[in-house]
């Protein structure tokens, strides 16, 4: 107890206001700390980066179409000028509820509210070699990880004359049919048809192949067949190969095993995207019996922790089951957004004795991109639309709802731009080794290959 | 010779032409591919990034003002239309110029002339431990972990209570008055001034120190003496600590010990800037007597390296001397750009059988900016002018040379913000690992620390 209010105080400064510490800077968690800037309270937000990261446009970094600095956004200076806002780079690592403190990578800390926005993380379902071997896309990290090997694969592929190695460095097998996956086979399309084949003239682009592996029997499961039918549509025009009713096996960072129609089928690839799932991120320490399918924290419709006080949960890691979403919100920014701002309010009310205001979802459609004037839309109304006013519309969300005025200006150039060359510019390889980060410890390059 | 000739031809496909291997694609290697493209040879460029990166500006990517993409430019982006032009990613390792092979972390290859435009690398007069514990400013990857490393250093003063301990993160020493250390040492002082009192309300701001330590009697040698003496009027006046006549001896990653006028003196901090020096970075292979002081290569007015009949260097890596210049070109943009220029012209005069046109430097003047509104600029005429004029001039002229019409756009943008605003938008720690990255293994972050 001496202790760890020593830490407390190394770590922050007590203000003897009530304290509210928050665990996670993402959709839900930004959008609390904005809601509470007028409360007499300290806000305290812990995340891993120093800064929010636009996830829908990750796959964006990782094709080569964007910066990594355009979808980022300094939590210090999103808040510079809250003046009870305090933030802290470090990772949380267990919640000792009983003594309302937190064990962080930087020490110890007292709460009186916490709130839990840690968001999802990738799920493999137990599959151990393919959480080894196949690539995520869930962090601003991944994506530049990811597009390292998009680059690296094709300097790899000039160097072999070997035509199965060579086409391992040339195909991507992309599993998970969301938005995700989605959006990457597109853009590698878009990669294939008009940036490698300028850019690697010793190499033939037909070799490349896009495959789109999804387990269920369409893609963009959360939309409507039309949708799902139409992306497809959209994806097979542009030459990627979609599996439906595929479930992925086994990999080894070279064969992808998969069964459809029972049937086993082998594919042949240096990289796998996994985009097949996701879970909640829940931090220890939280009871089992507080917790639901998929690693979700259920909550009432205050979003308080089940058997908890005074935790919360916001955001993908919230399951907020009842009769009406009876597995809880769909684990996207719209519900993080509003719970966030909810919560928000509810603090306000809680302080002032009001009573609390239950959340209700209000639902503001889906969309998901395939490639230049191809884009799928479902309005709240229900009314559908696809292709260009869809794409327009998609871009439109996107750039409103990116974080910083400098950020929206630099990813309209580069869009504006791109439209008209047909080019992805980012497409570099930034490791702080050069060489030695560019070959894979595992797998050499083939120098003394013959023939 | 068998075997090497094997990896050749995996590494690369022989058309029978004159083979031009350059290695090093900076601002001479750069010049030279682009005046190669109309002739009928093969020019293979080597460099160990996929991408040029334009040095000039890597201080402002250290010190948030620029993301990293604005300031790089893939090779093949550059070159896609150019039929003879090919690139691998690598690493030249060692010339056997008997045999006229190169080899390379990807291989063996042969050419039939070999351009070395290698560049120049940090100098640290063999004192171990400052290269151990200091940062240099030579490379991409350098100006992200500066960067990385100045904001974890105010994300770790803000968790010490001990004030030397929290004193040595925000304190900073840069060592060199060359251009360089004028430009972070400017660009810190506003930071300071403008960005970090907002962002670390918590922090006393007052407590941070910038040195800058010259040896020399004044900042940037190179130049006049009137724009030493202004730049660091410019710099005193934004609170920068200029110590000339000073020799740095020693660093442990905390302690800097320097003599100046005989007397030693000490600074404490956990950053220093190690801008103090360059030399060359030549190939392993190359006969020592064909090298000069600073690891340069000796090269005579047609930029053949001394000793080697189809072996040349330009750009920092040569050194022309000759009466006019004793100890080679300035190591900077224009010399080698002029050179690489020069010496595509006489590749083409060599093969039409016309005489080779000797080198002649056209000096385009010097400049160097201290921070907004200051900059010294030196024109070839002799004309020098200091302050606003001399400010806009470099933004021009740098505007002018980055490559990439959206480079040119995306910096200006972020200039033309940032000079209303007072703000520096890239203060990101994007790191591949989050957390662990953040935390130095050497330096424990003191969570136990009581007061």
């Amino acid at each position: 107890m001496d202790e760890s209010h020593q830490n407390t105080q190394t770590l922050i400064k007590d203000e003897g206001k009530p304290r509210i510490v928050i665990v996670g800077g993402g959709f839900g968690g930004l959008e609390l700390v904005k809601g509470l800037r007028k409360l007499d309270v300290q806000v305290i937000l812990f995340d891993r980066y120093n800064h929010h990261t636009f996830q829908p446009l990750l796959y964006q970094v990782a094709t080569s179409g964007l910066e990594t600095g355009s979808i980022v956004y300094p939590f210090r200076k999103s808040f510079n000028r809250q003046k009870n806002f305090y933030f802290r780079l470090g990772e949380v690592n267990h919640i000792d509820a009983d003594n309302n403190l937190v064990e962080t990578s930087i020490g110890r800390i007292r709460y009186d509210h916490l709130v839990i926005a840690t968001g999802a993380t990738t799920n493999y379902y137990g599959m151990k070699d393919i959480e080894k071997h196949s690539v995520p896309l869930k962090e601003i990290s991944d994506s530049i990880l990811l597009r390292n090997k998009i680059i690296k694969n094709f300097e790899n592929a000039l160097l072999t004359s070997n035509d199965e190695m060579r086409n391992s460095y040339m195909d991507y097998v992309i599993v998970g049919g969301g938005p995700t996956g989605v959006e990457v086979a597109g853009a590698l399309a878009e990669l294939k048809k008009h940036v490698f084949p300028k850019d690697y003239r010793e190499l033939n682009l037909m070799e490349m192949d896009i495959h789109l592996v999804e387990a269920g029997p369409r893609l963009l499961g959360a939309m409507s067949e039309k949708s799902g039918v139409k992306a497809q549509q959209f994806l097979e025009k542009m030459g990627v190969k979609v599996h439906l009713n595929a479930m992925v096996k086994s990999y080894d960072g070279y064969r992808v095993n998969f069964t459809q129609d029972d049937q086993p089928h082998e594919l042949i690839s240096k990289t796998l995207l996994w985009a097949a799932g996701v879970k909640g991120a829940p931090i220890d320490g939280i009871k089992p019996e507080s917790m639901v399918r998929g690693d979700r924290l259920k909550v009432n419709k205050f979003n308080q922790v089940e058997g908890y006080e005074n935790i919360y949960a916001v955001g993908d890691i919230a399951a907020m089951v009842d009769e009406d979403t009876p597995r809880g919100h769909p684990m996207m920014a719209p519900p993080a957004m509003q719970q966030g701002r909810l919560l928000a309010k509810n603090f306000k009310n809680k302080f002032q004795n009001k009573p609390l205001k239950p959340f209700k979802y209000f639902d503001k459609g889906s969309m998901a991109t395939i490639g230049r004037n191809k884009a799928v839309v479902e309005m709240p109304s229900g009314q559908k639309t696809q292709g260009f006013i869809a794409w327009m519309i998609w871009m439109f969300v996107h750039l409103m709802y990116l974080v910083g005025f400098r950020n929206r200006i630099v990813v309209f150039i580069n869009w504006f731009m791109s439209y008209f060359s047909y080019d992805k510019s980012n497409r570099l390889i930034i490791g702080r080794t050069g060489v030695e980060d560019f070959i894979e410890k595992d797998e050499p390059l083939e120098t003394t290959n013959s023939e």
